[in-house]
């Protein structure tokens, strides 16, 4: 009984979350802004991958992050050290952001003259799926020690993801993460997903990455 | 409006499940049965780790092994092949166990017996620590590619483990994990954890901690 009561009410809390997310969506394609949203599980390489990004990016386009964690600011701090505005959001415990909070930050941040916006969403790959964020993208941090079957496991942040960087390839020759096997559980899900493997720490594959992102923000300039 | 509802609405599940988890709790004292609730992130090694486990107690103790999973049964039919009663428990999408999906488990795998039940939890490290399971302990791995930091970031977890397995330790040297700094971390939250490096790859640290779990069986026996 309790389940079910649940089910219903988080049935209306996603219809509010869709249209808050539409919202925003609509105001930032006005704006001509665009927002990825990285996602990863705990230890994937979000927040080097984001920094080594930002470093790359920061004086050819303007650039402001949101950092959502459940609590502690270590990573907005990084991120600010390098001239980038950012912004921390604490969840207070939840395991997921919602369009709201996205929102609320978004406005504190401010669009006005921002190219790109990343939200560094929790590192959980379950909830952070279930939730429209009026982002342009998705895009996944996937590490080669967590290993080639995690589509298997979590198929329903496979199916939202638009982008998934393979993250730590210097380590693949410790780890027994099979690249092709990998590209075919994803294939299965999701046809569309775009992958490339990286190495936030050596640089290697980082180029392509940060092409793919030109070509969001000149397609959210319009 | 809408994010007050939840939580007044969870607090009434976490009520309803605590008194389920107690039940449970108390039935698995009266038949001395064990319960360890093993948790972590996705790719850290619970099944690997399980499976090492489970091939060198298996002969010296009845063991019941219950996987859950959002989706696929993989892990279970690995469980099964080394002869030890599994039972998969698909969480349809949800992020998390609770105690009446454990309690229906317990009572399809059957406790008379048994001496020790797994639950492999689901790869999460933030909703997983929040449901009472009615389990004697729980068992939290955290791998070396993950990184030294991760207390800080998911303090909810880390306040609630009993045991933390720091898995992968044969891929130290291609890491930047201060093993120091972790514990540091960790005793701040909870200085009652105790912390084994383990490689359930190479086998390196695994006699202690099967040393630990004869004890828990022991204890559980009364």
């Amino acid at each position: 009984m309790g389940k079910v009561k649940v089910i219903e009410i988080q049935c209306g809390i996603y219809e509010r979350n869709n249209q808050v997310a539409a919202e925003l969506r609509s105001e930032l394609k006005n704006e001509g802004v665009c927002l990825i949203n990285l996602m990863s599980s705990p230890g994937s390489g979000k927040t080097s991958t984001l920094l080594k990004t930002l470093a790359a990016l920061k004086d050819e386009m303007k650039i402001g992050v949101m950092e959502a964690d459940v609590d502690s600011d270590v990573d907005a701090e990084a991120v600010s050290e390098l001239g980038v505005d950012v912004l921390q959001l604490h969840t207070c415990g939840a395991c997921h952001t919602d369009a709201e909070m996205v929102t609320q930050c978004v406005k504190e941040l401010g669009v006005q003259g921002k190219d790109l916006l990343f939200l560094e969403n929790i590192g959980n790959l379950i909830c952070t799926a279930g939730y429209d964020l009026g982002q342009n993208k998705n895009v996944l941090i996937l590490s080669v020690p967590e290993g080639h079957d995690k589509p298997l496991k979590y198929p329903g942040m496979f199916e939202v993801v638009d982008l998934i960087l393979v993250n730590k390839i210097d380590v693949m020759p410790y780890f027994d993460f099979d690249l092709e096997k990998f590209r075919q559980y994803v294939r299965k899900l999701n046809p569309k997903a775009s992958i490339l493997p990286i190495s936030a720490k050596t640089g290697e594959g980082m180029q392509p990455w940060f092409e793919w992102l030109r070509k969001e923000v000149a397609q959210a300039k319009g």
